[in-house]
């Protein structure tokens, strides 16, 4: 049993548990219990066999690290523990193991058994993205018209408000949500196929066994086995990259906005949280840090598991047990990430103050579309933003105010003098104005995103 | 201009067409036109200035190969284009020129112009994939019951029949080609924000223009702007990688099957087709070689892609142009692995009697769980299965069939002698009996999959 | 504390503990006694507190567990670990606990505890490639001169020796040794930077305490910290995953000539190994399992880090925290491989006979160049070539042996007969003769191996 | 013929050129006129025959275009060209046409033509490199003691200096440049293995061929074929892939270090460089831009190329074709990220009164680090740590500088009043003073790296 301490750092204890050996074993357990449930119910085994069965399907009967150990001669997970699984059940009832795992094949066991772990995971992600939805919400519909500088290629660009920003965090969050939820829905499907895929075993019982095991499972009924099809698995894992991906753009902009010469937002800070060995001072945004790890861990994830789909005729070799020991941490990256993000969300410090000082700061630069706007009144748009190109590098040459420098240039321009709406022109310089669409567009929006 | 001639090698001249230089200008040029049109529609412009913009919106005008030198200090290619549409415009109206691009932003011509080429790239993917679809479903109706060795694990397993080994690629097929579907009509969207995505340079008539625009060019509607919000992009991206997958998955059933040694499948050979220069007697399978190739160059595609959603704030700095200079690749790969595959299904060559003699060189050892299925009626399954790989070893190190072992096996054990039923045996190992019940469920889920 | 099942499925228990959440603390504790006990020595902290921080620095007196805990809010597992070896050393001599971790910061601890492990992890995989090495040459030395079927893009060639053949593992495996070699006496270097890399803690002593510090922990001196330079340490990973490749190569290889229906070699059998739960008669390559196991996952996890290196300023944000949790397992996979192969060649089960039927089941049709080297005496290599291909066709498609049709061709053309020599045209079709170059080159290159 | 435009925007015409398809053509042919010309000098053909081959062996004889279509049936880009040279040939003289290509394959041409055009790339990185390195060592030298933030986890640490910082940029790209020459030397070599790597085609003359080939065409000589064994080759790719993740590291502090807020660097900007095409004030950072995108498509190329490595036997199916397309790109994307910080630091804009604004707005949270070692010798390191964690966040949270809070908390507790070096205490809040180590170890390691 070994503990990698770093894979720990970057997720749950919920999730980490959720995929953790024993887990595993009794899914499988219950894998096999469900088989033989189906069996009897469908006349294939004795009714007391299956039950004799059932209860040997009991992870605490079992040692999950002699299992694995094991596992590594035989080649699979299952075979050491159908092996065990006779065995006890032979220990109850020696009738009752001739009838244990009547039809299955090893990859039946431990797809079946990942799906019922998968289920659980998804659970998690859904709750905590349930909760970062609801968070993020809370704080753009407070901030709906709070002015922030919009940024661009790492650069100041224009006026937008914190609310808008926002948006553009929660929607693509609701998207994965319900992709999730979609996708779940065919992917964490029972796998019986038996030996070769054709569950030939149980004759013309095998479609009856299998939707009643699916049933008791609680999971889909797929048309026909997925032994070596993993694209609907494939579209669950991608998913859960894509919605990593989101997450790393959250952390990202938070990130950018908690630098400290900006502070315009800051995680919480608080006893042990943030610190550094070394500097006393420090407020390291370590949710961030967190979401950012598994954003740069899930694109080879998922490359190696699309990697891995040429899985040979019948049953992969190593391709689809590279796939199996990829898959959980695929979602304990994501969870470790969802539930950092909560944490920062939950006492994020906003600094508005800061916000409109940081726009302040710029000289006016950010307005210069929206004076061009004006000045193209009069001199069209190619002539207007050259005119605004120019004196931008003269503001920040010289530390003048846009706005100065442009009511002189008016002034002095035969085309322009006379000709350019000068209420109009300040008014361009003013952030809440500058401000005031994409407040109207966020309140509108984000409407729509409660409801949903 | 480059011509890489591997990647060419590798795709179809159709798709390198869809993303080739000239094409993506156009379709930026669309944008620019459509802008245009709908701003004149909503009063924003002058009519006449959105005719004589229109007339401007013509590739043969521009330089592709300049522009692209260009947008390397410019950082964009939309800025070059741009600043050359505005020239030309003012060439036949000044007045025109002063509305070029009003409200744009350089992402919005690219993300748009992106969207007008990768709908036509995916007609080509669909055109091509339902054209393989069709072959395959021809072939495995006309082998639901040819028995074949079924693999897994790179080893022989059990008999099951070619037209069930397809349905395993066919499926996922069809999946696939309804997930593109579905998640196009959400991806090949408009993309119109503005500078920061709030589109405030045109104030309340924004979401009219959006609409027009939309409509115009036959693109989706998004629910705002998706300049830093790339998921539904991505979904998109990742589904071609996963259909890529698929493919790779057949390709290498595909060439195992080819191989000289097994001989059950080949892919049509002819005039200049799977040569070597060195070895006159070689029949590579080249369509196989394709479709691997893409199958091995697209996860890391997709990774790339994946690492590319933490765009920065409003507009991604690196980023979002990592993405764009991907996108195309994983296309081009795509759909070269489509037309290789559609070549090989064409004329493949299916050869039955070979897939019998290499059942039957097996020394029965492939209808051990068969034989272990009627041995298990007497002393029960553990047990069966004990006594199957001991025979089965032995007719392994022998040479002599299986069938024969278990016969004197049967005989010489006070356990078994008796309680076995011999034609029962004996019919375990026929192929046409064990393929039986495959050659039922091929047919049924044939029906299903023709009907899709 | 979680164990995933598959990721130790597919290690080993040696590798597993290497990484053990316990030893990197330890390794931590090391860096820490070993910083104060360098500092001691250049008279910056007293040596009876080096002394009793040494006894503080003890594994068994913390609990991973909760290190790990409290390192998510922390940040970071050297500020928790700091803090407790800080109580500790208090609760032995509050004084000395004055003096601990004086100068270093948390990526110093880290770093230096990695490199610490590291090098036992490289410890133990070059012990299992001494051996896989040795073993590849044991078998290629006997087997120097045993023919063999060459296979190019998946069908037959033309003939080589096996031992040939091993030269193409075994090379490749002695330049990742020598390469793994040479990049560790590099990357296996002390971080010691401090705050921000300038050590500027320890003022103009800050180099001398390096010097021991590297000289006590058996690790190299660095030309200046590494905190964000991260590409030696890269190198090192990325020579894993080429190694890793260099295993997947053969593995694959082992795999495709250990299919039933080829039968040329075949890992060991054995009690419990490579069973399966359904098919009593599978012996499954599992060795090559695990080793194809570890190759699909490489590349991804190449990726990831490679991706991790543009951390920002003097200390990353996620990505160094994500290629911690990366690092263990490129060597847990490889060590997995590495010992399976191991086991896998130990009991190597080599089939000459059937390489032979293998080479004889191709009616000739690998030697059609070498017959096509004697024809083109006569009329040319390009014509050669043409009829050989004619008459390779010709022979696959009737079942008759090429050497057959070629003699009647040869007699029946104006251009070849009496031009041939028919002596030659025989022995070109003599798997040993084929063979007889390589086999030459082969015992040369074998010795050159065995020297290196 | 192809362009995709955002693929060339990201490159350079240099490096777009080095791999061209009429390039790649000449290479191929080149290896043709130099396999015919060691064969004539070996005796193996006639010398007027190897002059004619010669002749033939001129790009401008063949359509790159037309051997790029025909390759896609053939299966290799080799088999039309030798079909279409020995043509050629074959109209300069019929008998020379004989020996064309005798004793080769068709990864011999191809893999020898990459390895040539790989020369000419790796000339184009090295030259780009060499001067990116001078001008990066120009600027240190000229700001080795300029004081600047340190920054981790994205906030302000403590200060150094812009040179020492830049050492973090210089000392790796030396270590590439080192490392790429190291390896070239190896990875640049001849392919000649014939039909399946023994070579045997050209009998014992073999070797005595191959080492005036590698000679001719200016390669090295490897001990054995590299057709399935690309681990050297690998190596190589990778370390193009470990530069451009330095490329990135840089490119991301100096964007960061380029934000509006921040603005200590800026790009040099000028007519047509880093505008908008919305926003007439913008300076984008656009060789960060290129910089940034090449390395987030680094990672995943170097992920495909170990994804290929187990090619199978003798000649890989699909892996090696998607080796050869992904190749040029990696070397594209790292000339394009070269070229562009060439540029960036050729008119770099270094703000250092911006530097010290910066350091000079954090209230002296930096010097906490500074401020606690004085303190400490008062009362230790955990309590000085304690303390002056305690003032930062008063500091922070009322706005007075911590110098001031901290003098006063000196005054007030008992247990410092008298024992704090005052004048030590102000000295430690001194931006000079800070850097005054890190100044020292700059001159020291600079001059280090100006002799390597």
């Amino acid at each position: 049993m070994t503990t990698l301490l770093f894979d720990q750092f970057l997720s749950t204890d919920a999730m980490a548990e959720a995929f953790d050996g024993p887990r595993l074993i009794q899914a499988m357990l219950d894998f096999e219990a469900a088989l033989a449930k189906a069996e009897a119910d469908e006349g294939l085994i004795p009714p007391s066999a299956a039950e004799v069965i059932a209860r040997a399907c009991d992870v605490s009967l079992y040692d999950p690290n002699e299992l694995a150990r094991a596992s590594r001669s035989a080649g699979s997970l299952a075979i050491p523990l159908v092996k065990a699984l006779t065995a006890r059940t032979a220990e109850l009832d020696a009738e009752a193991a001739r009838h244990v795992h009547k039809g299955g094949t090893s990859q039946d066991v431990i797809d079946t058994g990942n799906a019922l772990l998968t289920k659980q995971a998804l659970n998690l992600i859904d709750a905590s993205l349930t909760s970062l939805i609801d968070r993020l919400l809370g704080i753009a519909e407070q901030h709906a018209d709070t002015p922030i500088l919009a940024r661009t290629l790492m650069q100041p660009a224009t006026v937008t408000t914190l609310g808008f920003k926002m948006l553009g965090w929660i929607a693509p969050l609701q998207r994965s949500r319900a992709a999730l939820t979609e996708l779940a829905d065919l992917a964490l499907a029972l796998q019986l196929g038996g030996a070769v895929g054709t569950l030939s075993a149980l004759g013309d019982k095998g479609p009856a066994v299998s939707r009643r095991m699916a049933q008791e499972l609680g999971l889909a009924l797929p048309d026909g086995c997925w032994h070596t099809q993993r694209d609907t698995w494939m579209r669950l894992g991608a998913e859960v990259g894509i919605l990593t991906g989101t997450l790393g753009k959250i952390a990202t902009d938070l990130s950018l906005m908690a630098q400290g010469e900006i502070g315009e937002l800051a995680e919480p800070s608080g006893a042990g949280r943030g610190g550094s060995s070394a500097m006393p001072h420090k407020r390291n945004p370590v949710s961030s840090m967190v979401a950012l790890a598994a954003f740069y861990r899930a694109p080879g994830r998922v490359a190696t598991m699309l990697s891995t789909m040429a899985q040979e005729h019948e049953r992969g070799l190593g391709n689809w047990q590279a796939e199996l020991a990829e898959w959980p941490h695929l979602f304990m990256g994501a969870h470790g990430a969802l539930q950092a993000l909560n944490d920062a969300f939950q006492g994020l410090i906003v600094d508005p103050a800061r916000m409109r000082a940081n726009i302040d700061s710029l000289l006016g630069l950010v307005f210069a579309e929206a004076a061009g706007a004006v000045l193209a009144k009069a001199i069209g748009r190619a002539a207007a933003h050259h005119e605004l190109e120019s004196l931008s590098r003269e503001a920040a040459a010289s530390g003048t105010h846009l706005l100065t420098l442009t009511l002189a240039r008016v002034q002095a321009s035969d085309a322009l003098r006379g000709q350019v709406d000068e209420a109009a022109l300040r008014l361009a310089f003013e952030p809440s104005e500058a401000a005031r669409h994409a407040t109207h567009v966020t309140r509108e929006r984000l409407q729509r995103l409660r409801a949903a």
